[in-house]
């Protein structure tokens, strides 16, 4: 059996993600399709819309026949980490190839720009120094360095955020020396940021956010974007937790965080660094919500995202000591579900994974999972205290999520 | 001008009180009364019903004419402590007399207690040694051991609590040999920890709280147990902010800061000992409120108001390492409000003051002031957004409430 991974968020899973599954499992040929999916905080530093229990069950009625859970520090990572982890997943779970959606669409064109940024490794770090020097943000300095690097040589445009994370997946591939073969889809119509409907079907999961969160926003609103399992999904949740997760109801958390703490404290979280705790601790006693507390924060140097994820491993209390040494490789496969066809996966070939398959959160006592089982705690508190602890409850005692299909 | 100190929470203050204040001037011959007064949260582990602004008006209305802050580091502590900041403050702004309240009503019998623990200090630290040895709280053991020593000599009863409080108070001015003289009121009807009302107007702060926060409870009940101005600035408080402070207010950010805590990181926290902090995780997880949490936690060693105090000092955050040494003396007089004869007696006499008199806390940077600043803002999280944001400004803006009296 010919498995192909692809490396997700599904927040929540829309009609373009069911588009980029199918060209997938077409274009490598495969029988089944692995997902690596970010738990309970996401990329951008942000709260995950549902559960990862929900978001399971949508990939896997809508063509997704394994999850398996990107851990903590990875999934709240820039893209060279996020990539490090989601690659090595797909590596020991035994993937053929991983298909992932680009801007530029041409797998040659990624393998040409990983061998030539290695190639030319101490020339761009040193383009990227002088670039960060004028104070821009790093995404910002690798781009402005490459392209002037670049220019003539007909490489991938990295200022478009699908082309970065592929890049990276491709350059992890090579470092990690795995035998998956990379393809790419290019991605229809809907630009990663969007925050506008752009198409009749296929919709940004920006967008979709946007319209679940707004205040005069019902579910119908989003029903042509997204597979009909996920809408269900979706005013299940909404019906049975009574609300999605967004900042905003972690905000007195952080805020609360942020004003019992010492700045020496907070500079032990991973992540904070150069003074940014005094302007985070200011900050937070003036701000009355979390949009407004950014803009405060904000400045050229910090992106929103950087921010975001800043103010992520505030909430968890991650500190940089508990992060250094587990940010190159994953150490375990946390299921989160799987069809019949998944669990049959599983089942011939579990026996050659050179990773722990966990099943269950109770039965596995390893401490590298402390991150994952701090980061679902946290996360419960974005729901009121009954439903929060339900939540909390689900995740040490959850069996992986089946679907027959 | 005579002054003489009483040392208070008036949570809140009630008709007791005020037949407190009026005997004490009268024993004491004093022209004026000034209270040490704890501030956000009190001597049992427990956040004040009303803010120190609205009991510092309550006071002022009633009979004191100068109220000082009992810092928090004395604050929320055991006895000793808490005597001996309260005592070191009455000292340094030249308090002639100190009265307290009592079952005992002798003050000769505390004098001689005093002297006799004094010389029989090995001897009574053996004994308690033992008794804790048998699994008691160290009140209990203490009492147990007194008892054992003395009970031949006509001493004081040491397991009634405002005994051992004003022993206290006796014994913190010997050894700060402190020239001030002290006096004791019996205590008339209501004891210290009565739920139930006890006679037609005196009843204790305990069970005025509990009519307050009573579920049919409303203001009317306890107007004949409390001054007009009490009774009115509580209606004004609720109001105002909209609720009184309680500790299930505060349970939620107890909850996360359980939860997303490392039992390493909690045993820097003061207070917290001998593996408690790994019972307080496991509690936290799987509790919806205080009360089943603190009902989760309590054993026959740790008394129900050393755990509330440990829970205090997890919500601000207060570390062993910055309450060493700061434990025997306060370092500053802050001052919460004053009468017009207060005043008067402040011009008078401040230049002799030997602690910095603070005013408005924006115009003092001392690092000692820090944790009453750390307890200000944690306080305000018993409140709604908005109202907690106006009183956490107050901290730093109001002048001294001024009473014209």
């Amino acid at each position: 059996m010919k498995a192909v991974g692809v490396i997700v968020e599904y927040n929540p899973f829309h009609n373009g993600h069911a588009y980029h599954l199918q060209a997938a499992k077409e274009t490598a040929h495969a029988d089944l399709a692995v997902a690596v999916m970010s738990g309970n905080f996401l990329q951008r530093g942000e709260p995950a819309l549902v559960s990862k229990w929900y978001r399971t069950k949508m990939a896997l009625l809508s063509g997704v026949d394994i999850v398996i859970e990107l851990p903590y520090p990875f999934a709240t990572q820039k893209a060279e980490t996020f990539a490090n982890g989601a690659v090595s997943i797909l590596d020991a779970i035994g993937c053929h190839s991983l298909c992932f959606g680009s801007e530029s669409g041409e797998i040659s064109t990624f393998q040409k720009t990983v061998d030539y940024m290695d190639l030319h490794k101490d020339c761009l770090d040193e383009k990227i120094k002088m670039n960060i020097k004028t104070g821009v943000s790093f995404p910002k300095a690798l781009s402005l360095s490459f392209q002037s690097l670049s220019s003539t040589e007909n490489l991938l445009s990295l200022d478009k955020p699908n082309n970065i994370l592929g890049f990276h997946y491709v350059k992890a591939l090579k470092k990690q020396k795995s035998s998956i073969v990379p393809f790419t889809v290019k991605r229809k119509n809907a630009d990663y940021h969007d925050e506008h409907f752009a198409t009749e079907t296929i919709a940004s999961a920006t967008s979709i956010r946007k319209a679940l969160f707004a205040p005069t926003g019902n579910n119908s609103s989003i029903e042509q974007y997204v597979p009909d399992t996920t809408s269900t999904l979706l005013k299940e949740y909404l019906n049975g937790y009574g609300n999605f997760h967004e900042w905003e109801n972690y905000w007195s958390f952080l805020r609360f965080r942020l004003i019992h703490s010492t700045p020496l404290e907070l500079r032990e979280i991973y992540e904070v660094e150069e003074g940014i705790e005094n302007r985070l601790i200011a900050a937070a006693l003036e701000s009355f919500n979390f949009k407004e507390f950014m803009e405060k924060v904000k400045t050229k140097r910090y992106t929103w995202t950087r921010l975001q994820r800043i103010c992520v491993h505030i909430l968890t209390n991650t500190k940089k000591a508990e992060m250094s040494g587990t940010l190159e490789k994953a150490s375990y496969l946390r299921l989160l579900g799987m069809t019949r066809r998944g669990k049959e996966y599983l089942n011939k070939n579990k026996s050659q994974f050179n990773l722990p398959l966990i099943s269950k959160l109770s039965a596995y006592k390893e401490n590298d999972i402390s991150l994952d089982v701090k980061a679902s705690r946290v996360y419960s508190f974005g729901l009121g205290k009954q439903n929060g602890n339900i939540l909390l409850q689900q995740e040490f005692k959850q069996h992986p999520i089946y679907v027959e299909r």
